[in-house]
């Protein structure tokens, strides 16, 4: 197993919110979560923070794909609908890179296909691989 | 028990990830996290969904304890310090209240007292009372 | 004349900038501007403001063009390279239109094709016709 | 006359809109700008861009003023009201500064002392000098 397969595998918030991440490589990612009872909130809809972590860990994947480390310095994060039951699933494009910095926007859509948010990225590259994080 | 504080104790992603919420009411609230071990990343420090999950609490007990339903729109986060171990706090100040829109602007400090991110994020005020959604 | 193109061509903010809008209609719109001493920074390179400025007219044509007053209420902008000559593009397409909401993501490229800032805006979408404001 | 000084009083796009410098220096800046008919937008209020403008040459003057060349890589600003006359002011607070990245916050006041816009941005920051910009 590889340093990337095996640093995505060590996200441990990813899998306590039932995160499934489906594949990554190439600054892009790709992940799903099924709606249950603990990522509702007061209103008995999907958590805010549920769908942000959700692409949150796809904006992790993908650019930390690489295989250097990158850390999140700035994200956006816009909703248009509520959802509360399903399977949410987030893509990650690479829209920029840099040697120093890299964005990355993550659509996330319900299982109609109807797209409920839009996630806006940045990370800082560091020098480390990502290696040294999961030995 | 009131409607508003039936509404913040039904959110049920808060306390999956362990928030606990110490004051809301009128435009404001606080609450902290205990760093535990499913908030954390594939490099070992706090996710940045864990992060936005607890300053998105406080912004849901702030926006909604007007008493009227609260809705996110759009939030940007800037994180500034990576951390591991520890007790994180953040706190809601109301920025601007329109009867359509409100919003909040939290920053999450670490137990030494030093700014880790700041969440900025607006919600939609709908006409229905936060009541209808815990009865 | 109709009143969205009266409303559009009423943007005195685009004009003294120099914004060429090159479309608008159903959600989208281009434009683009020709760099000039003016829009410059300290730097010398295009003013972070001057490239918000260009996207920011498309966003107001594109959101306005259906008709109804469309207001800003948050904006997101990310900045990949410094340019300091020729020609900006910048287009918007309509991700999410509800009856209050609608969001644009508005890529900004230069004359080479090189994709340098990233817009989203939010606006909140009032029952006025923009023709009131251009009689 | 200093570097900074002559870095600051070198943007020229900001001198395009009328944006008045008051002060700047440790991370902070502080400037006014008279509402004037080229502020417009087409509903005849302060276009969004030139409330982002205003914000941004505060940003610029702060985040410079440590005298190494800071470069916007994201901004998030919410607006709160309309405004169609008087004088704006903005006010940058540093919230965070690493060797590498600094985060401000810059809320806009109309004269009223309403505050009708909240901008928060992002630096990449370098090893380059500002001064070797203006000789």
């Amino acid at each position: 197993m590889d340093d990337v397969k095996r640093f995505v595998e060590n996200d441990r918030f990813a899998k306590h919110l039932g995160v499934d991440m489906l594949e990554y490589g190439n600054g892009r990612a790709k992940a799903s979560m099924v709606i249950q009872d603990h990522h509702l909130n007061s209103a008995g809809t999907v958590h805010g923070g549920a769908i942000f972590a959700l692409a949150d860990a796809v904006f992790s994947a993908a650019s930390n794909s690489h295989g250097t480390l990158a850390m999140a310095i700035n994200v956006s994060i816009s909703y248009f609908k509520a959802v509360s039951s399903g399977t949410l699933t987030a893509t990650a494009e690479e829209v920029s890179l840099n040697p120093k910095l890299a964005t990355y926007l993550i659509p996330v859509f319900d299982d109609e296909g109807t797209q409920i948010a839009l996630f806006q990225g940045t990370v800082y590259r560091k020098k480390d691989g990502v290696g040294q994080f999961v030995k």
